[in-house]
């Protein structure tokens, strides 16, 4: 070999070395720039997020679950999603214990009552795991805050909305649970604004459909008897829906404007068949997306920083409620 | 040179290159992870969102916008704080106008009443500019959310904080704007908390200190004179608190338990040394955090997914209150 060939192959080689170093540099900022543009809000995969409801196969929860993982990947952590599988009070407070038993980062569960979990809640938050409250408060508990609709507000909704229905005017009554605190307030709500702006309407019963299709539908005929010129019901839980669009058909009445209440998929059908003229459904992804942020900001310590006092989270965010009709039905088919 | 010092050289050379090339072949998968890890909520610093208030140097804007501020290093976008400098109605309008002009990322709007910003408002959202409101609501506009306080409940936790004051038992006052619509409601939680839930105490006197020491002091000392034996005094804002306690000072009666509103510096020192017995904080840190979070995700099309027609975020936020006292009154002091 020519030592000419050799100090030209040391050149060649010596200026690819220079190219590659200088590349190398540059991916060296880039590397560095990357670093510093990941935010706060990036958890690690192993970060364990627990929801826990009750009747935990139910419709109504898949989209709170969708929220809460939505909200975990855009973070970067986990998720695991737990339940009584019945309406159990004791089934709950015996997984909310196992879930406990395994320190998750943070815990979003919907109280099958106000008041028996409230011990259990509190063991949780005393032992440093963050707790939210979704759907359904327990709001004596030391949980840092409550998502969830405003049922006051979800009946003024179906009070204006049923207006809209009757131009204004007529005879209306309401198929609710009137020992659940929820439904009492969806009655009131509704009772109230028909009172207060509609001078033109007037709520002439308020009957118990005992939360079942069955006595919603008995009920329904029997203020159908009663008051033959009603011109609008509002039924404030789906199976009541279900019952009174029942009585409705059956006494070939459907010029009677009905209302219910969430997206089961029969209530869905029956909007989009036209019997039941709207149903309102809840904001529950946003229930499950801003929970798991707010666990997020509790764990990593986002939250109210520098002034110790303040309240750490907002104590109640109102999901809001929107108006399904037949224009709208079709997006609310779960997915 | 020899030709084999050259080769040595040679491989030498050939050796430092192929582990250059190896560590920068682990590099570029560390790139590709760290690519992996920015989250979709991570925006560009050239992406500017506005906070526009009114009254604009005011002490109670400074916690609103730290937490504004925060939120926007976490997201790795920017802030710009606008507002009318005085308490007037069309340089608000004015300010909006200019802010939507140059078509921000979002605006967050503090209104400085319920009705007249709504065209402006209006026009932002249609524009497609992502708008909530925080601490003063504009209802009837087309912004996204409301954040702020619960001002009912405000009320309310001023009745038992007075209630566990007082021992449950004696006359109390109200010192409060009678006109406007948040003092209004403060009162109504204080009166109808203590008639609930405290047979024993009385509220003789509802007062109109118009907003201003002067007047709310001359109210006090009404109060105090024609009711001798009142011995709790609640006002629904600042002013009203400063008033109510030169009056308890000029009277010698520094027994009467005094409850103010917000924690302007003046109102702190009262709390400090022990003039004022408590005073409510506002959640203003919440109103500027969760605002720029919820601005940011209209922005991004991170909201609610899959179902358009789902709320697309939750129509309130209770930013909650914290009772201020003497125990913890040195962290409400602005940083």
């Amino acid at each position: 070999m020519k030592i000419r060939t050799l100090i030209a192959m040391y050149a060649c080689l010596l200026s690819i070395f220079i190219a590659y170093a200088y590349y190398y540099q540059q991916d060296i900022s880039r590397i560095r720039s990357l670093q510093d543009e990941i935010s706060s809000l990036h958890g690690k995969p192993d970060e364990k997020y627990v929801m826990v409801t009750f009747q935990s196969g139910m419709d109504y929860w898949k989209r709170c679950l969708k929220g809460f993982e939505d909200a975990a990947e855009s973070l970067n952590v986990s998720v695991e999603y737990r339940g009584a599988t019945q309406y159990d009070v004791n089934e709950q407070v015996t997984v909310l214990e196992q879930v406990i038993a395994r320190k998750p980062a943070g815990i979003a569960i919907s109280a099958i009552n106000p008041t028996t979990l409230t011990k259990t809640i509190n063991k949780a938050v005393e032992e440093g795991i963050p707790v939210v409250l979704f759907d359904s408060n327990a709001s004596g508990s030391k949980a840092f805050s409550f998502l969830g609709t405003n049922n006051y507000s979800a009946g003024v909704t179906a009070a204006h909305e049923m207006a809209k229905l009757l131009k204004s005017e007529g005879k209306v009554a309401v198929i609710t649970s009137p020992h659940q605190l929820n439904h009492q307030e969806r009655t009131r709500g509704f009772v109230e604004t028909i009172y207060q702006k509609y001078p033109r309407m007037q709520v002439v019963a308020v009957k118990n459909g005992k939360g079942d299709a069955l006595a919603s539908k008995q009920a329904a005929m029997e203020v159908l008897n009663d008051y033959p010129d009603v011109r609008g019901i509002f039924a404030t839980e789906a199976n009541g829906g279900v019952g009174m669009a029942e009585a409705v058909a059956e006494l070939n009445k459907k010029y009677v404007k009905l209302i219910s209440f969430d997206t089961e998929k029969q209530t869905l059908d029956l909007v989009k068949e036209g019997a039941i003229a709207a149903t309102l459904a809840q904001g529950t992804w946003n229930m499950g997306y801003w929970s798991l942020q707010f666990l997020f900001h509790l764990h990593h310590h986002l939250t109210s920083p520098s002034r110790s006092g303040d309240a750490l989270l907002p104590a109640y965010v109102d999901t809001g409620i929107t108006v399904v009709t037949r224009d709208n039905v079709d997006h609310f088919y779960a997915k």
